[in-house]
């Protein structure tokens, strides 16, 4: 069957667009999960119409396709399907940028566009636009970031609600464009979400019904005054005040962008490792070591970012609102573009203006976040998938893969409210104690009404044990956390058979949808939607 | 088959619950179209379970029924079904608010919830909040206005952005809660919308593949400062570079709220009838009076209004910069309560204080849209219907279908930029003309790239032959813009046929959807999704 189909995608794309040899095959298989499938052959399309012969061809074949953008979905898959027998089609040789509207502000990009590239665009071009930048780094897919729902840090830090008008490769091959893409002269299509009739593009995000071979992608103005502020937050039990007062300025659409927050430790992993010289090779780390690393970083156990664009007067107004808000509680520190340049001055001169030095050191470990709130793509975040590596490598990688990082995410869900983030934190830190993990944690306010909380689960993947520690920790955090109530708003492969379970009206319409439109199943099977043939006995209405 | 069905209904509903007397029907019937298709029946549900035993029979007798919400859905189709033969199910009667969480700002509402008793509901328990209003008056239903994606003009004007989380009665009776609502115990259901997996909200709007029995809902809380501002624009072609100017502001956030904008007719209409006797019954209006009725009003050729929120020293940021945009086309005013409250106060005063006489009267004239943009509903959009009745009602009257208003909407979506608007008014100007009418229009910024046109098709019922023109007209606009390449963002029963075409794969798969989901197609059959009979040689794939 593969063989077949090997022989006739050769005949399509050129031997050039296929490969199954050894070297490939286990360069693709690579993850930062404790185990991922191995891939049966890895296709390159180059075109719309290449990903139609692949689809076609596949079915023909019976054989599992499954698409990835650029394959940096860290954490949660990386490059690997959901199943083993599976081709992965590589989209990243699709790496047009199409079409880059500067009044109306939009790109309409295809899936092997990384960050790096449409930055580079951009800047080049003198568009005067950012877009919104995820955490994966320069070379992370927008569009595989977009249909993953990922998310940034600005006013547009919800993808999916910057994604307008998709191009669709449906499993049978056929082409959907979405919105009012699919009308004749439409001159509304990259600036109205919607369309006419029922809105589709939900049903192609964490799912695997089509494969998005173009999207259309808002882009911001850059801002006629841009403030990045970041707080410090002294104590760990700090965090439960600052999300209650934090949530009504987000409420009121006085703090436009997402707010970012990380714990002590997630901000330590991005420039050191775990110290395990002064631990002695114990984890997790104790509590004194801790508190240490923290006085030494001059860093608090939360630090919490965000920027405020608009115009000058709007930012002045907000950035008192933002003091105001935090007065007793914690110092709101403004950096903007000139104070940032100062920063890179000897100390002394940052002593004469009041910095100081350990201020001077704290705004030079933000640079990356703050380049991200002005939309430039940093590979700095990456970094703290290397806080658990007994021997990290001496020359600092962001290669994450390379350097056999152990990395799982667990990303609950929240309400805004103090409460919430409390009963999150006691529910999850006991388990990674016991699990012999560190906490590492961010939180990320998305929307004015929930936080999304990404939670890591760093370990060493040389490490046999410590991996499959890692592993049965993950599973002893989903559990915990969806039996909270808190579920997550996107998971990797172990957590995917998590989601549904029999009866669930949900995923048997999300079942019923996929066979209407895939009965084979051979696209990206079990990804989100359960495997067709496992949902068999869960129908009570099979579509007809 | 009906008469079966309607004795099973009464057996579950009780004879109170299902009508199919003459009166009750014909009342049904009774629309702002020139035609609408006239129910065999009309059910009152109580419940979820209900609307689950109402599907169920329906589908045993194969009878199409159609869900309304409060059936206000005026110019569009009011509370009719699109095909003949359907037994309505009237959701009024499921007109509980479930719950109002004023931390977080949402409500969770049945359909038959009125803006009227939200708004009422929010005024006398104190909660600070406010919800954003359409125009379709008191008694319209804010689940009803949000699956149709309605919208209104504040923040929270894209009704659909700010619902989260549906209940749904799918067409073979099961109940599907959508985003995290299928969990047990989640905790995040009303603050995040997407929950994990595929979103499949945007089904259930312009559809009909379930009925929505409960809804979550986004509340703004008053904010600190608001203003409501409003432009006036003298002459027709400022209109172009007013959309230019405007637009910078939406997109750089600067202006959070919708913009709406109405020209002269639109305004008119709110507080005058046609003036049949200045023209001497002809029409459509001649140019010189249209002129006088302007200048007599105190009007320009076009008006725009919004409002600003924030902090204080937000707002005054965000109205220098709307100031400083509209230099030298239009003088922006704004209106706070405090100078609102003055204009109740006698001519005299207002001279004293500069105001002046004719502002005086504008004010009152925009207290309703002032309201509106409060979160306070209000009937006064819906006079504009009675722009061309020969002889109004002497006692003026909000029930447009009583008083045989004619009403159709064209609505189409354009990029916001003033070469759209001026080409779009360049379609239809010579149409409405042609016609006979008169081009009532209003264009909302409902995105910060897009603006919504609703254009005014208004006519007297009681004259046959204007009514069969206006039918006439309509499908000559529909054709126009739809050619242009503005295509509507919603549609009239009228407009249905007109969005589909065969090979359109957008609609093959909306199709493949309705027959997985309702192979018997007995729900609103017709409704965005063309029938499935009509459908059967358009599907190159039926589903498996």
């Amino acid at each position: 069957m593969i063989s077949e189909a090997i022989t006739q995608w050769k005949a399509v794309l050129g031997g050039g667009g296929v490969a199954d040899d050894e070297i490939t095959l286990e360069r693709y298989a690579r993850t930062t999960l404790d185990e991922a499938p191995r891939p049966v052959a890895v296709l390159r399309p180059r075109s719309t119409e290449d990903v139609h012969a692949i689809v076609r061809i596949a079915s023909e074949n019976n054989v599992v396709v499954y698409p990835i953008s650029r394959g940096k979905n860290f954490g949660y898959g990386d490059a690997c399907a959901t199943t083993s027998g599976a081709a992965i089609i590589d989209l990243s040789g699709m790496d047009k940028i199409l079409e880059v509207d500067t009044e109306l502000g939009y790109a309409v990009i295809e899936p092997g566009v990384s960050q790096r590239q449409l930055h580079e665009y951009l800047e080049s071009h003198n568009t005067g636009l950012w877009f919104d930048c995820t955490g994966a780094g320069f070379d992370a897919s927008l569009v595989g970031n977009t249909v993953d729902r990922g998310f940034g840090h600005t006013r547009y830090g919800d993808h999916f609600l910057t994604a307008c008008g998709m191009e669709v490769v449906l499993p049978d091959g056929r082409i959907l464009n979405t919105g009012f893409g699919h009308y004749a002269n439409a001159r509304a299509t990259r600036v109205f979400r919607y369309g006419v009739g029922p809105f589709l593009d939900g049903l192609f995000c964490q799912s695997n019904l089509g494969i998005v071979t173009k999207l259309g992608l808002w882009l911001m103005p850059a801002p006629e005054a841009f403030r990045f502020f970041f707080v410090r937050l002294d104590r760990p039990e700090d965090f439960m005040p600052f999300i209650d007062r934090i949530r009504p300025l987000r409420m009121r659409g006085i703090l436009q962008s997402a707010v970012h927050i990380g714990n002590d430790l997630r901000i330590l992993s991005s420039s050191t490792g775990y110290p395990w010289e002064r631990t002695a090779g114990d984890t997790p780390l104790p509590e004194d070591v801790r508190e240490q690393l923290r006085r030494e970083a001059g860093i608090g156990a939360w630090s919490a970012a965000g920027s405020l664009t608009g115009t000058y007067a709007q930012v002045r107004g907000a950035a008192r609102a933002l003091r105001r808000a935090m007065k007793g509680l914690g110092k709101v520190v403004f950096v903007d573009d000139a104070k940032l340049a100062l920063s890179g001055f000897a100390a002394r001169c940052l002593g004469a203006v009041g910095l100081g030095k350990r201020l001077n050191a704290q705004l030079e470990a933000l640079r990356p976040n703050y380049s991200l709130l002005k939309g430039i793509p940093t590979d700095e975040p990456l970094l703290g998938a290397l806080w658990r590596l007994r021997t990290p490598p001496v020359y600092k990688t962001y290669d994450i893969l390379a350097a056999k990082c152990g990395l799982m995410w667990i990303s609950p869900v929240l309400p805004t409210t103090g409460r919430d983030a409390k009963t999150l934190m006691r529910v999850v830190e006991p388990i990674f104690t016991q699990y012999g993990f560190d906490l590492l944690a961010t939180f990320t306010l998305i929307t004015e009404r929930a936080m999304i909380g990404i939670l890591n689960v760093a370990f060493d993947k040389r490490e046999p044990e410590e991996t499959e520690r890692a592993r049965r920790c993950y599973d002893a955090l989903m559990e915990a956390v969806m039996t909270a109530g808190y579920y997550p708003y996107r998971v990797g492969l172990a957590g995917l058979p998590k989601l549904s379970q029999p009866g669930d009206v949900f995923w048997q319409v999300a079942t019923q949808i996929k066979a209407a439109l895939d009965p084979q199943d051979i696209l990206a099977r079990g990804r989100y939607i359960p495997p067709l043939s496992e949902a068999q006995d869960r129908e009570p209405n099979e579509s007809g």
